[in-house]
C-alpha cells in the first residue's frame, strides 16, 4: 500500500525542527538577561503583527518560529533573574525537558487505567515531596490521605472549599443546592482566590468572613473565635477556614496551631494555602512555618513559583480523599473499568475539577532527581539569604522602611516620602527595563514589592537592582522635591 | 565576582540534554505502533520500580532520562495509531514544539500587563480559529464575545454554568449563596462534566434536569420545553442549557436550533458542548452539525482532542464576555496595573477558574500554521472516511449491528450476541495490545466504541483493527456457543 498523503511533520523533521527549539532556548536562557523585564508593549500592538487571517496552506517551520522573536516587545520575561515581581513562576532546565518528556509521551492519565504510569508516579512522588517537606504522615498516599497535582493554587484553594461543603452537608448526595447558611473564613490578607472559591462553590461573598490581621499581617484566632461563636449564635453553619503560610502581599504567617486547634474545636476544616512560601520547607531551618500543620485537612503548594518546575504544578494533600472523592466523583458507564471497580486504585480525575490531565509528575521528579534534596535546599537558602542581605541594606538608609517582616525571601519596603513617590520609583525602575517589581498595600500605605525567588537571580543581581533603586530614587526625590 | 554556585543545569548542558530529549521523542514516534496500546500493569507494579527516598544529590539526567523507559509497561499509548479508545488527546509535532517554546520562555500571562503577547496571540488565534470553523460572529473578540484557552472541556462547562447563575441572580454581587432554586438542563447522553459543573456550582445534584433522547440520542427538545414550564409553574429558576454537538457515547447531536429556540424564549443561558466534535466544522461539508449554534450563549471545543494540538487545549468562547469577567473577577491590590484600569486589555485571569496560565496560544498557533486549514481539513476528512469505511463493513457482517448513527468519527457497534460477548470481546482485543478500544451503554446495552481520530492513524490502522476484531469474534463465538 503506497503510503497515504499526510501534512504530518514526520520523525525526522520533528528531530531536525526539535534540535533548532532546544537551541532556540539555550539561546534565550543566555540571552534572558539582556532583555528589558518588563513588556513595554502598548494594547493591541502585539495583534497587529499578526496577519488578519489563518494560512490557507501549511508554512515552513523556520517562519513559523522565527515569528516568536517578533513577539519579543510583548514578552515580559518570567524567566530573567532581574524579576522580582509577583511571585515567581520559575522554569529550570530539567523541568522543561521533563514536561517535554510529558509532551512526547502524549498520555492522557484521567483515570489509573488510561495509563497506569501517570498516576503511580505522582502518587509516589507527591509522597516523597511530603517526606522532603516533613509534612503531617496523614497527607501520605499510604495513610487515609494522599497528593495530587493540581494546575494552581487557586483550583487547589476551590477543591478545598468543595470538600469541606461536602463534608459539612452531604452535598453530592444531597439533591438540593446550598441554603446559605455555610461560613468561611480567611485574613483580610489571604489570597483573592479563596474569595473566588467561594463564589464559584455558591456560597455567596458574604458568606467569607474577612478576619482581621495582627502588626505583621498574620491572622488574629482571638477574632476568628469570636466570629465562628457569634455566626452559630446566628444560625448559621460555619464550615470552613483557609490560613496562608506566606500571603501573596508581604509573606505573612498565619498561626497554624492556634487556628488549627479552633479549627478542632468547632469541626472546620482547615486548609492551609502554602502556594509560594511552602518552598522553604525542603530546609529544616525554615519548616517552623508549617508548625501547627497537624491540624489541617488540606494543604497546597505551588512546585510552579519557588521549586524551579515549569507552571502549571501544584501539590495538593488531603487528610481524607474519601470525603475529596466523593465530593467530585461523577461515574458515567463510559468511563467504568475494572480498575476503577476494585477499589485499589487512585483516579485523580477524582481529585480535581477537570477530567482530562497530563501526566505532569515528570517535570517533578526531574526536577527532584537533578538537583537532589541538596540542591533545591542551596537555592532556597540562597534566595533567602539574598533577601536578608537586600533588607540589611533597607534598613540602614534612612529614606526607607521596611513594611512588614521577612521571613523569607519576600521583601516588602518603602520609601518614606509617601504614595506618590513610591509609585514613581516603581514606575521608572519598571520602565527602564532593569528589573521588574511590583506592589501592595500594607496599612493603607503603596509598598513596594521586591521578591527574591526566580531560578537564576544571584547576588549580583541583587545588588544590581538595589543599585538601580539607589539611582531612580534619587531622580524621583528631585522631581517630587 | 566569582560565579556562585549552582546545581541548575548550565544552558549548554540544556542544549546537549535537549537534543537527546528530542531524538528520544522522534524514536518514540517512530516506535510507537510496536508497543501494546493498552498498559497491562497491576496496581502498584509501577510504583515498585521507583526508589522508596528522593534522592539526596542530584543525578546525571542520562540515568533520569533512562529511566522513563523503565515506566512503559504502565504507559498506554495514546499517541499509537492503533489507539481507538474513549475520545483522542491528541500530539502532534508543531503542537509538541509550540508547548516547548512556551516552556522555555515560562511567560506567565494572568493579566495582559503580566506578558501582553500572552493574552493578545490568544485572543488573536482564537478569532482565527472562530473564522475557520464558521463560529457565530458574536464569538468574536471584535464584537462583545470573545475566546479564550480553557484547560479542558470539564471547565469550560464548570465556567458556563457559572456565567448563567451570574446573569440570572446576580450572584457575585450578591451577598448570601445559592437558594436551590435554580434549575439547569441538559440530556442524559450529556457529558458527566456537566452534572459536575452543577454541583461544583453549589446548585445541587436534583437541579439538573436530565433530558431524554430520540433513537438517535439526541435531546428531545418538546421534552425539554415541558420540563422548564413544569419548573416555573414549581416555582423554580430555570437558568441553564448545555446540548451537546457529539456526545461523548455516540456522537449524538443534540437539535441546537429547536433547542436554542426555546432558550431564547425563556431567557435562559444556551451553552454548546462539542468537546471532540468541533474540529469537524473545519471541513464546510461537516458544519451542520452548528447549525442552530447562532443561539448559544457559549460555546468550546478541544483541538486537544481532535485538532492535533497537545493537551490541554480547550477553546471557550462567550457572546458577552461582561458577564463572564462580572461572574470571575475579583481584583486585589498586587494585581492592580494601568492597563487593566484602562479597560483597554483582557485579563483572562477573569475568564476561568485559575489564576496563572502558561502560553498555551502558542502550541495553537504553530499547529495552525504548520497544517493550515487544508491540512487539518485533510487529516479531518479522512478520519471520517474511515471511520465509515469501517461503518460499511460492520454493515455488512450479520454477526454485528451498528448501535447509533455515525455522523462524524465515532462508530458505535456491537455484536448481537450480547453484553457478554461484546465484553469478551473488548478484552480480548485490548489484552491482546494490537489496539486500544473502549465500550458504553446505549439502550442498556454493552457497546463497543470506536474512534477514529488519533493524529497518526491511517488506512491500514483502521483495516488491522477490523481484521483483529474478526479474528477475536471467532475465538469469542467458539468460546461463549
Amino acid at each position: 500500500m503506497p503510503e497515504p498523503k499526510t501534512f504530518h511533520m514526520s520523525p525526522e523533521e520533528f528531530r531536525r525542527h526539535g534540535h533548532v527549539v532546544i537551541d532556540w532556548i539555550a539561546d534565550y536562557q543566555q540571552r534572558v538577561e539582556t532583555f528589558p523585564v518588563l513588556s513595554q508593549a502598548k494594547p493591541g500592538e502585539i495583534r497587529a503583527l499578526l496577519p488578519a487571517e489563518p494560512p490557507q496552506q501549511g508554512e515552513p517551520f523556520d517562519a513559523i518560529l522565527g515569528d516568536v522573536a517578533k513577539l519579543f516587545p510583548g514578552i515580559t520575561h518570567w524567566q530573567s533573574p532581574n524579576f522580582f515581581a509577583y511571585f515567581p513562576a520559575n522554569a529550570s532546565a530539567p523541568a522543561i525537558l521533563g514536561d517535554l518528556v510529558s509532551s512526547g509521551l502524549g498520555v492522557q492519565g484521567m483515570l489509573w487505567a488510561t495509563s497506569p504510569a501517570c498516576t503511580e508516579v505522582e502518587t509516589h512522588i507527591l509522597d516523597w515531596l511530603a517526606g522532603m517537606l516533613g509534612l503531617p504522615e496523614k497527607f501520605l498516599s499510604t495513610s487515609a490521605g494522599g497528593g495530587v497535582i493540581q494546575d494552581t493554587a487557586s483550583t487547589a484553594s476551590l477543591t478545598a472549599v468543595l470538600a469541606a461543603r461536602e463534608r459539612a452537608t452531604n452535598f453530592a448526595s444531597n439533591q438540593s443546592g446550598c441554603d446559605g447558611k455555610l461560613v468561611g473564613y480567611t485574613s483580610t490578607q489571604a489570597h483573592s482566590s479563596i474569595e473566588k472559591a467561594i463564589m464559584i462553590a455558591g456560597l455567596g461573598r458574604g458568606n467569607l468572613r474577612l478576619i482581621s490581621v495582627d502588626e505583621n499581617f498574620a491572622m488574629k484566632p482571638d477574632e476568628l473565635a469570636q466570629r465562628i461563636e457569634e455566626d452559630k449564635r446566628a444560625g448559621l453553619i460555619p464550615f470552613f477556614v483557609c490560613a496562608t503560610t506566606g500571603t501573596t502581599s508581604s509573606t505573612a504567617m498565619d498561626p497554624l496551631d492556634a487556628i488549627g486547634t479552633i479549627c478542632q474545636q468547632y469541626g472546620l476544616w482547615f486548609h492551609v494555602d502554602a502556594a509560594m512560601s511552602g518552598t522553604a520547607a525542603l530546609c529544616p531551618e525554615f519548616r517552623w512555618i508549617q508548625n501547627g500543620l497537624a491540624y489541617a485537612d488540606s494543604y497546597c503548594f505551588d512546585p510552579h513559583k519557588w521549586m524551579f518546575t515549569n507552571f502549571d504544578c501544584d501539590a495538593f494533600y488531603v487528610a481524607d480523599r474519601k470525603t475529596l472523592i466523593q465530593t467530585l466523583s461523577v461515574l458515567p458507564e463510559y468511563l467504568k473499568n475494572q480498575a476503577t471497580e476494585s477499589g485499589a486504585v487512585f483516579d485523580y480525575r477524582d481529585w480535581h475539577i477537570q477530567l482530562g490531565r497530563r501526566f505532569r509528575a515528570l517535570k517533578l521528579w526531574f526536577v527532584i532527581r537533578h538537583y537532589g534534596i541538596e540542591g533545591l535546599q542551596h537555592h532556597v537558602r540562597e534566595h533567602v539569604r539574598l533577601a536578608h542581605k537586600l533588607t540589611g541594606w533597607i534598613r540602614i538608609d534612612p529614606r526607607f522602611e521596611l513594611a512588614a517582616p521577612v521571613p523569607l525571601n519576600l521583601v516588602c519596603f518603602r520609601h518614606r516620602g509617601g504614595d506618590v513617590v513610591n509609585q514613581a520609583l516603581m514606575d521608572r525602575l519598571n520602565r527602564s527595563g532593569d528589573l521588574y517589581l511590583t506592589h501592595t498595600k500594607l496599612d493603607g500605605k503603596f509598598t513596594l514589592r521586591f521578591c527574591v525567588g526566580q531560578t537564576n537571580t544571584t547576588e549580583r543581581h541583587v545588588e544590581r537592582a538595589w543599585k538601580r533603586i539607589l539611582e531612580e530614587t534619587l531622580v524621583v526625590e528631585r522631581g517630587t522635591a
